[in-house]
């Protein structure tokens, strides 16, 4: 590890670590109206330091949601060219009550600093942007390889404006492989690298019955009520043992092969330890005859996720609501079609509504489960900077999450992308507490600096 | 109708409309913390209001939750004594942005008064303030009969205080029968008088999963989800034909007699106008078998009102939520007993919880069912005065709602209750544009006058 980088990123830790609490401090909530105007600070934030850092072409691009940062260095002849993604959007901090510190002042407490979007993503993205500052000063003024940045602020929605950006700017994006910092290391200390995603599927359905708002007293027995409506047709969806009931909804589902099977069988989990350490419950749930890892990692699911409507405030209110609805998300495994799964969500839970109810289904996110291959030397540099930082061979795992943007840049892009995530299992990613591991944003730095000293 | 009261009250009807508004303007609502010192406000004006028109001993009573008023006048020796009851707490007005006009200011519109507790119950509180104004300045300072005024302000929230305030206050509180204004009209310009009540027992579950929200995307598969088990466990406490599945739920209902079913058959009611008219969906819902109002006034259901916890706002987040609740209550008929139903719905509950998730069950209010007679001397004066007011035979109906002082009245004080309502079926009872038909308002405070005088 003699790298000139490695040790100019040693040097400014403290700082590095200060400006990523600044970015923090920004409550860019992307899914909140409210928050469009902290949204955009926060990209103008981004698009500054990459011009400050000595990025070319910076620009911030406006889309129909929020805007696109884009840079690019390309000063490299005859080396290949990556594209950096991140994304400098954050999930909405609720509940509040339950954070030991406010969501958007960023605290250090045990070596982490705890914020909203510490780890996902704008811990990592900042380890992306201070790799390239460390390269580029330790370089004088130049890069190892060309490199391209695109960063959004639309992951927890959907990230639908990369998407078409992506389709639309093919030349522009065109780049030998893809750099992701947006997954999580399988344990503290163990040099990972995410080869799998699953898809997601995010709606909403939304049921009324009656026109107006009802006393139960005086209609409870005879006017429809959205929420039981909702409960019955929920029920149905999936059963108590954890399988969706939706008609062919595992018939395109795609195993892993038994090479990856075996070796998910040798990484350092335990069931019980997880459930203890990580989930906290009594007891996990889900199909029987699949491990968690398999369950979390290659199997589809359905969660309920919120079911506004109705009366919420402590109390009681007697009242039969006249809508409610229900957030319901599926994630997606290889070969399942989003849009294939859509369909046959939307027409069995119209077949499940009740007499008295109308339903509609919302969509919120769609996007397919992802699958990159590790037989590229793009990968095979990575392993070797992971190894490299963390003097342990790097293991190859998925991640039950999604990362759409994985897909489209394989789809269309064509290139094969590098998922090089350091969160680890217990960072409450969309939870309270959020937290990034401080060591861990550090060696985040090293590594992709040497990674693309490696290329 | 030579009354002189009536005259009195004719004379006076702006005034009093005007006054109403006022007390209309006070967001009394019991069941929200942050409207304690409305709801205080609001006793304070019922009890300046009784002190001025001449009522005598007028007292705010503490309890541990809001205050109740009480006043009386009792110098007509050898004429009977009533206790008058009704209320001045409200619903809360969520959802807001369906109101027309403002909750809590007051508008006109079409010969009705819309507001928020315009007909729940403070119009019909109003109606029994000032019949007692007109009867006491129409008879030169004096009542027909010994009167006693007990009003609270708990109505909503399940009314412990003036539960607890009655037991305890047996003596101070005899009378040979109480007036509750709380009921409705059975059809407008149709001379009604509730005989029957149903009871409530209000419950929230709550469940809990995880030791902390959870990425849906991590733990989809593996986490239990308190929604997902709320909705397993409810789906299962009533079925798709609205049958309660709770063991023994039914064992000791007992039904209306042949007498009373022959006369609601009797009565002016179509389902298909009711449906159209009042609830407003495509079908109604509950147990075949049954009438509408069979179901509504004499079979004991079960609702859900609201699922607190998760993601409620517009959009996609994507998480397993720790805790989540539903607010599920059961409307009770005669002889089901509260404390008994309640047991077997906790068992129940409790029963039908999945592994990995610890549920309990908050009680919010419980209250028994309650029919009186028909055969008193105060009925019959109430039939009458009811009569002479519009001008038709009056009719006996009995209602869905709950009004668990009734049941005291005749459990504790041993007295009927006498219910002449004037509010109107699509009123819009606990849900937005609630509003009260100026001309019933007036016309009750001419029957309460012509009951008086009749005993």
């Amino acid at each position: 590890m003699a790298s000139a980088a490695v040790s100019y990123a040693r040097e400014n830790q403290k700082r590095f670590l200060n400006e990523l609490k600044d970015l923090l401090r920004i409550p860019s909530i992307s899914t909140l109206g409210e928050h469009k105007d902290d949204v955009r600070r926060a990209a103008d934030f981004v698009s500054s330091e990459l011009r400050r850092i000595g990025m070319q072409n910076v620009e911030s691009i406006s889309t129909k949601g929020h805007p696109l940062v884009y840079a690019d260095w390309l000063n490299a002849p005859g080396k290949p060219t990556v594209l950096m993604y991140a994304h400098y959007d954050v999930q909405p901090p609720d509940p509040l009550n339950e954070w030991i510190t406010p969501p958007f002042e960023p605290a250090e407490r045990n070596n982490n600093v705890y914020a909203r979007g510490a780890v996902d993503d704008k811990g990592q993205l900042w380890m992306e942007i201070k790799a390239l500052e460390a390269l580029m000063n330790s370089g004088n003024g130049k890069l190892p390889i060309n490199v391209k940045v695109l960063v959004e602020g639309e992951e927890e929605i959907g990230g639908e404006s990369i998407a078409e950006y992506v389709r639309k700017e093919k030349a522009k994006l065109k780049a030998d492989f893809a750099l992701v910092c947006d997954t999580e290391l399988f344990a503290p200390d163990l040099p990972t690298l995410c080869v799998g995603l699953r898809g997601l599927v995010y709606t909403e359905i939304e049921a009324v019955g009656a026109r107006t708002d009802l006393h139960s007293g005086m209609y409870g027995g005879v006017a429809p009520n959205p929420f039981f409506a909702l409960i019955e047709i929920i029920s149905k969806l999936k059963d108590a043992k954890g399988r969706v009931l939706i008609p062919g909804f595992y018939s395109k589902v795609k195993a892993p092969n038994a090479a990856e099977l075996k070796a998910w069988k040798k990484l350092p989990f335990n069931e019980d330890h997880f459930r203890k350490t990580e989930v906290g419950s009594t007891a996990l749930t889900g199909e029987s005859g699949f491990s968690v890892l398999y369950r979390t990692w290659a199997r589809p699911t359905l969660e309920v996720h919120g079911m506004p409507g109705g009366f919420t405030a402590p109390g009681a209110k007697t009242v039969i609501p006249a809508r409610a609805s229900a957030k319901v998300s599926m994630r997606l495994v290889p070969n399942q079609n989003p849009g294939d799964i859509l369909k046959r969500f939307k027409a069995y839970v119209k077949k499940l509504t009740p007499t008295g109810i109308q339903t509609s289904v919302k969509v919120w996110s769609k996007g397919p489960a992802c699958v990159v291959g590790t037989d590229n030397k793009y990968i095979k540099a990575a392993t070797e900077a992971m190894r490299d930082v963390f003097q342990k061979d790097t293991v190859f795992i998925r991640s039950g999450g999604s990362i759409p943007i994985v897909t489209d840049f394989q789809d269309v892009l064509k290139i094969p992308s590098v998922m090089m995530g350091f969160g680890l299992p217990d960072d409450n990613l969309h939870a309270p507490n959020e937290k990034f591991h401080i060591p861990n944003f550090y060696r985040g730095i090293e590594a992709i600096c040497l990674f693309f000293e490696k290329l």
